[in-house]
Formats: C-alpha cells, sequence, structure tokens
C-alpha cells in the first residue's frame, strides 16, 4: 500500500483565508474562513492552526504548504513586501515565518500567481504551455505562466498588470500612479464608464442606486435578464479590458488570456467586444489564435495552484 | 592546429542591410551596404551574393546564418509574416528560401530580437539574465531577454512594445491601432512634445525648421549645446519614455533595460527624467535595482546578435 501525497494549499485575502488539501488528482478538501484577525501575529496564528486542523484530518504524506498571500512577494527571500490590502505587512518574512511554525516545507507567492498556477495545473490553462490568468475583481491581478511555470522576473514581482499605464495623465490610482489599467478594468471601471453613456442611459444608471453602491455583480445580474443598459456598460468595459489584453499580446507574444475573479460572473457579457478590441487594434497575425476564456476553478484556484506548488 | 568556428549575421533592414562574421569573441568582420533593391527576389539574391562573399573572405568553419528582418516573424516556421517598411513582403519563408540558396543552417528572428541577443552576448546585457532592450527610432523596437534567450511568445511575436497602448483614444499609429506608446516615444514624439511646450517654447522651436524637419538628432545636438528648449524636450521625452518601461516593469518584473537606436544618442539627456518618472509611479520594491543602460554595440548589435545565435 502507497501512502498519498498531498500539499497543504492556503490563499491568504484581505478579507478571507482559504485553504485546502492538495493531492494528484486536485482538490481533496477546502474551507474558507472569515478574516477578522489582522496583525501578523493573529493572522500567522491562525494560519498555523488551520493548517495543522487539516494536516491532522488528512491521511497521506504532506509535502509542504502552499501560502499565497496579496501583495507583493519578493518569492526569493519568501518575503511580502507590501499588501495594499492588509495594513501593516510590510517586509514580513512570510515563508521563514510559517517553516518554523510548520516546521515544513513552505512556498510563497502573490495569491494571483497561485490562481493562474491553479488553473494551469487543473483549471482552463490545463496544458497550455503559456498564458496570462487576469483576476478581475477590487483590482485586476496577473499570473503570467511561460512554458507551464509561473514568471516571476527578478524577484517576484512580474504580473503587476493592473498597474500598467493605459492612460498617461488618466486618474489617480490606489498604487499612487495614474491612469493604471486597474482604475479603467477593475470594479473602479464603471466610475469611467457610465459617464460615457447616453444622458439618458445615465439616468437609469443612478436610478437603479447611484454609481457607487451599484456593483459589477448588480450590473451582470441585470444584464443576465437583458438590461440594454447593463449590456452596453459590458459591452463598453470589455473594450478596455481588450487594451490591456493587447498590450499584453503585444508585450508577451501569449495569446490565451484566462478570466477569472468576480467580475468574470460576466464573462459571456464582454468577451467579445474584449476580442473585438484587440482584433481593431492588431495585426491580424497577432490575434490568430486568441483565445479568452473563463476561469474553471473558481475562488478555489490559488488554494489549489499554492498546493499543486509542491507536489 | 583547431579551425575557428564562425557564424554570419545579416541584418535586413528598411534601407540598409547589414553583414558581418562573428566568432566566440564577437564581431571579426562588417559591411554596410545601402538597400536600392526592393522585391523579395533582388533582396534575397544581394543577400545570398553578400553572404557568400563573407564566406569565401573568412576562414575557419562557418556554422550558418542568423538572418534578422525587420518585421513580424513567426519563428517556429521561419516566416516574416509582415513587414511595415518593406511593402510587399508579406507571409515570406525567409528561413527556407536563404538556406536553400546558402545550403546552410539559417536562424531568421525580428531584428529588435537579434539586436536584443547582440546586447546580451556582447553588449550591455552581458551577463545579465532578464532584461528588454528598446530600440528607439522611427518606431520603438522591443526584444526581451528571459533567462539569457530572447522570448519570443507563442509563435515569436513578443516585443512588440511599441505597439502597446498607453491612451486608450490617443493619436492613431502606423499600425492602424491608437495611442500606441510608439506615437509617443519613438521619433514621431515631438509631434506630441512640442505643443506641451511653452508659447515661447513652440516659438523656438519653429524658428529651428518646423516640426517636421527637426530630427531627434538634431534635438540631441542642440541639447549638446546646452539649449534650454531642447534640453526640457528631452526631459519630457523622458517621461513618456518612463511611462513605457513602468509598464514593461510590471508585466515583465524585469529591472534592467539597454537602450539604442538613433535615439540613444540623446540618452544622457533623458535617461534621468525616465528614471524619475518609473519611479514617481512604482512602488519603491518595484525600482529597486533598476537599471536604465545605453547599448554598446550600436548599429552592430542585430548583426552580432543574429550571428551569435548559430554560436
Amino acid at each position: 500500500m502507497t501512502t498519498e501525497r498531498y500539499a497543504i494549499g492556503i490563499d491568504l485575502g484581505g478579507t478571507n483565508l482559504k485553504i485546502g488539501t492538495v493531492g494528484e488528482t486536485g482538490l481533496t478538501a477546502f474551507r474558507q474562513t472569515s478574516l477578522r484577525e489582522r496583525t501578523v501575529d493573529e493572522v500567522m496564528n491562525l494560519v498555523e492552526r488551520e493548517a495543522r486542523s487539516f494536516a491532522q484530518q488528512t491521511t497521506g504524506t504532506c509535502v509542504g504548504v502552499g501560502f499565497g498571500v496579496p501583495g507583493i512577494v519578493d518569492v526569493k527571500q519568501g518575503v511580502l513586501v507590501r499588501a495594499p490590502n492588509l495594513p501593516g505587512w510590510q517586509d514580513v518574512a512570510v515563508q521563514q515565518l510559517l517553516a518554523e511554525k510548520l516546521q515544513q516545507r513552505v512556498e510563497v507567492d502573490n495569491d494571483a500567481n497561485f490562481a493562474a498556477l491553479g488553473e494551469a495545473s487543473f483549471g482552463a490553462g490545463r496544458d497550455i504551455p503559456n498564458f496570462v490568468m487576469l483576476t478581475l475583481g477590487t483590482g485586476i491581478g496577473g499570473g503570467i505562466i511561460l512554458n507551464g511555470k509561473v514568471w516571476h522576473g527578478d524577484r517576484g514581482f512580474a504580473g503587476e498588470v493592473g498597474h500598467t499605464v493605459i492612460e498617461i495623465d488618466g486618474a489617480t490610482c490606489t498604487c499612487g500612479g495614474r491612469g493604471c489599467w486597474d482604475e479603467y478594468g477593475a470594479s473602479r471601471a464603471f466610475r469611467y464608464l457610465v459617464p460615457k453613456l447616453s444622458p439618458d442611459g445615465q439616468k437609469v444608471f443612478r436610478q437603479w442606486a447611484g454609481v457607487e453602491s451599484v456593483t459589477p455583480e448588480d450590473i451582470a445580474k441585470l444584464a443576465d435578464r437583458g438590461d440594454a443598459i447593463a449590456l452596453k456598460l459590458w459591452q463598453m468595459y470589455g473594450r478596455v479590458l481588450g487594451i490591456g489584453i493587447h498590450n499584453l499580446i503585444n508585450v508577451l507574444g501569449v495569446t490565451t488570456f484566462v478570466i477569472g475573479g468576480g467580475i468574470a460572473a460576466a464573462f459571456n457579457h464582454f468577451v467579445e467586444a474584449a476580442r473585438s478590441e484587440v482584433a481593431s487594434r492588431s495585426y491580424p497575425a497577432n490575434t490568430q489564435g486568441l483565445k479568452i476564456l473563463k476561469a474553471t476553478l473558481g475562488p478555489q484556484a490559488g488554494v489549489i495552484g499554492a498546493g499543486y506548488k509542491l507536489l
């Protein structure tokens, strides 16, 4: 009898902690808990407890722990450099901290990179050597897979695609920069898109609930029911998404894109507009074979990729 | 006695044909001829004659020919898909054509990619595993070196960085797109920058010779002599260059950039502005270790890279 190998995957977000066990066939257990803890000590203790609890419940040999964190990660040093959604977390040696607590091999990476690796292992990117995963939510997370592996760049900061500039003197972004794709292609996009609707369209939009309180998910549901203004907004959104995809095609020469995150709920409403925006801006040769795919692992992609990294 | 191995490197441009022999220590012979020929047949016959002439003059063993061409190249198929500066050249099987003529191993790539490989082998990028070479001239050529090799993407179209959008509804580009970095960061940049000068500055600029006839090289010379308007223009230029570099840092996580092409004549006048623009838009961690270097191989980089590819 052989003992099955498994890894523990952890995906730390700004509001949730997700954890699971990953074996050769994919995810075998999963739990999500909301994150009330805030300080490094509190959160790391919670991560330790959750990981121990999962290890006790799982038969087989644990080969290690993959730990995805929401921010800029120096993968060589195993350090979380900066995490916009975890105030106070700066230059935290998360890999060393967790390895000492658990006495296990620990691999650390950015959450978007692990989500991309998850989709590469058991999701929409399976058997596709080169692709970019875009996680569309509060911001645009990017994970770049080249030759089947996450591409990290010199220190681990590759894939911060949301902070590429698509408007030289555009809106100020949360990163401090201006005109970032994040401002036009993530949940804040509608602040930019709504004023471009016709006056009547803008009136309808205001009737929904006011610009600030209508979420992309709300607009997706309206579009699902066939609302013309909502459908129009998603077409406009697709256009901006397509500009960013066009840029990535031109830099990376990659022709497959996997779209995840909350905004992917509206995938069918924006994907054709994104595709035709790319086509309208690119040499035909560049877009031959273009694939814009919906992610298939949903909110578990990050856990799956984190575990897969160790297998 | 051992016979030294060498390769022939060829760099086909829109106006010139450059050819040379490359050995283990670098370039050993070089010739540039102006290109009056235009059709595929005429140019390929010229290339054959030049290559044969170089082979006859060189002692040692020729291991093959690297052939750099100015356009989008499908490197797997060895096909020049499109060449904006060689009208009529479309879907030309340049690799097969030249291999049959010369009965030699032939490697084909985009000219900017071979220039990057040249700088990686014997130039400013030597011993730097990851960098982007930017060739600043009529357009912005890009060559991406990852782990010491040219990164081609799925088919060979990576590095078309000049056609990334930095202004959503910006000026129409030669590629048919809009708001491409090419429009703001290559020789056409001054059309965009001059109107942003003060009225007095614009008047001075017009006195030089009119917008269309002042070349970047002219403005570089004026700046060398300390002309305040020229210096100001190069600072403005550096800012736009920095935006594109910032974007590449955020996608690729690469922190070294090698700047070549005609506009690099003004390198010292724009590099600090580019660097501070990157810093102003990026997380400090992203720009730690940022190196913006001037290319060292000049107009011979493409020939050197083309030859080096075979060694």
